[in-house]
């Protein structure tokens, strides 16, 4: 592509999926004067909204993606489980799509994403792959007496996964995640859950956000603390760790990579997201250019913008019924407060989330 | 209404007018998850592309203005020159609008927004009605050998007015506004022009922005440094000032109030425009709550947000083909770009804006 690349305000950005994270692009694309047709299955979703123009259809559906391919001058995703097919199709009509084919492809497979982040020197968890029982009691040895089972594709939010308590959990384990293709990983005695969002643009230039510390529930995320209180030696690690992925990759956008901290301060890649990420959303309120802008720069080969903190910022995910709350969250001075605009809550639903500043430590 | 009409999110909020004003309110409703309906005569207009629905008809259409008081759940405006009977109408249909009819109509018309400021014991410029040229040449001798003639509606950005040079310069002038009802007002020999924004809830409460100091071009806004570098007793001025206005016209919403510093720091009032405004752009990087928010807070009936500043901003607008300058203004890190999509570039035309942050004096 190389620096030419530049989209004028005013081009069209296509976006697949039509979630929150879609929605919260549109609103900074629209900021730097662009225009965003989202495709999405589900009629009125939250992107909808706030787009120019919804395409109602399934991703893979051929005529919608010739469609984005026709008008928009660039596209992107909000998810990453976005089959590998439809970028080619994509590609095959003419489109730009960033991020490209290859960081989709490997962050959706767990056995290709260990083995292309081990590939590039970085510490992750050891893991085997898992195609049977026995393929299980044969890793168990290895990887310790407790270990993380994890189907190979499609899981998140801590859904697809259990752990094996043993050699005798092996075969319910299996059967735990449905028997389907998985990866079984070492238990990480980690300190602390961190992330670094960081992007690169099209001429390959990196930039990352501080650190944040994260806490999850029920592998849920719960709560971003950022930038993280660590050390100088773990934002190095943290930030070679983003610049060897996005390299790597040869990635245009912006990426969430999900870290351990071991005590001592080392950092294992847990995993990492082909997209702008919910550990992000601090940015919205504590930095000048946040993670949606970012992204869009980088996918309309404009400049990075700068990634410096403005504050301290605890991010909290309002979910399920918890977004009913909005009344008192908006009396609070103290929160910023994001609702999605998505018209059911369910439990555990990701509905909106509530930052607040903190003066810089 | 009394503090008990609190829109929950989700709920659909109208917007007579498309433009700039218009894109970023639906932008901030957005955040809170409501859903923007737009009302605009021209197509494709800036607010459309990130609304859930446009009705593109002429602001007084009556089934336009009926479908909106069906679906929205309060209606507001982007401009002033709203005719009041475009109020009557929407609240005739049961529509909740908001400001009211008594700021919409005070100030469309010079000669009661003069009266109206001058009632709540505000100072302004010595005025006269105008209606001939016989009523600037018996006016002069009050107001001064130099005096502004302004048509008393439907002037901004310094269109529908000329400065009369003297008795002999009477009869040009009248011609140079095409005759049209007028007033006359004294030359205000002041040293700043000021503008302080300021918004009042369904509840009475008000908050206030630190006032801005203006500087135009050719009767445009150029730029916004807020806060403005003033005496402790000049912003507590500003703040009795928007206070009273706001209280005399039972508002709801933001309103700017721009105002002439004198000599010494005592402040005239020029006029008020009841809606969002130029010279509060400056808050969509310098506050934690934006004045987009807070119209959108105060006419949903939530609580007002902080209005306390983070930093010192310097707004500069983007005129006609200036914003054909955005690769170079996109790469500097110091400046946050706002493009509003505006299809084609005019001169004068307000086409974006730039926030430079400094930090707080």
């Amino acid at each position: 592509m190389g620096a030419t690349f530049s989209l004028p305000p005013g081009s069209m950005i296509g976006v697949l999926g039509g979630g929150q994270l879609g929605r919260m692009l549109a609103l900074a694309a629209a900021r730097l004067g662009f225009d965003v047709t989202v495709l999405e299955p589900e009629p009125d979703c939250p992107a909808s909204r706030v787009s120019a123009r919804t395409i109602t259809a399934p991703y893979d559906d051929a005529a919608a993606l010739e469609d984005m391919a026709r008008t928009c001058q660039v596209v992107t995703f909000e998810f990453e489980n976005v089959p590998a097919a439809v970028v080619d199709q994509l590609e095959a009509f003419g489109a730009s799509a960033a991020p490209g084919r290859l960081a989709l492809a490997t962050s959706q497979d767990r056995i290709a994403e260990k083995t292309f982040l081990r590939a590039q020197g970085l510490a992750v968890a050891d893991f085997a792959q898992i195609d049977s029982v026995a393929d299980i009691a044969a890793a168990l040895p290895r990887l310790g007496s407790r270990a993380l089972l994890k189907t190979r594709r499609e899981g998140y939010d801590g859904k697809g996964q259990t752990w094996v308590q043993g050699p005798d959990d092996a075969e319910a384990a299996f059967a735990r995640i449905s028997g389907r293709p998985a990866i079984l990983e070492a238990a990480v005695p980690f300190t602390r859950e961190l992330s670094v969002i960081a992007a690169r643009g099209r001429g390959g230039e990196i930039a990352c956000y501080p650190p944040g510390e994260n806490h999850h529930e029920d592998g849920v995320l719960r709560t971003t603390l950022a930038p993280a209180d660590i050390s100088l030696e773990t934002l190095t690690q943290a930030e070679a760790i983003a610049g060897a992925a996005l390299q790597a990759l040869d990635y245009v956008g912006v990426i969430g990579v999900e870290l351990f901290e071991m005590p001592g301060g080392a950092l294992v890649v847990n995993e990492f997201a082909p997209r702008v990420h919910n550990s992000g959303h601090w940015t919205l309120d504590g930095c000048q250019v946040d993670q949606f802008e970012q992204h869009v720069r980088a996918i309309a080969g404009w400049p990075l913008g700068p990634t410096a903190p403005l504050a301290r910022v605890e991010m909290t995910n309002l979910l399920g019924f918890e977004a009913d709350d909005w009344a008192r969250l908006a009396a609070d001075p103290d929160a910023r407060l994001w609702l999605y605009g998505k018209r059911h809550a369910r439990e555990g639903r990701k509905m909106g989330h509530v930052n607040r500043l903190r003066a810089l430590a």
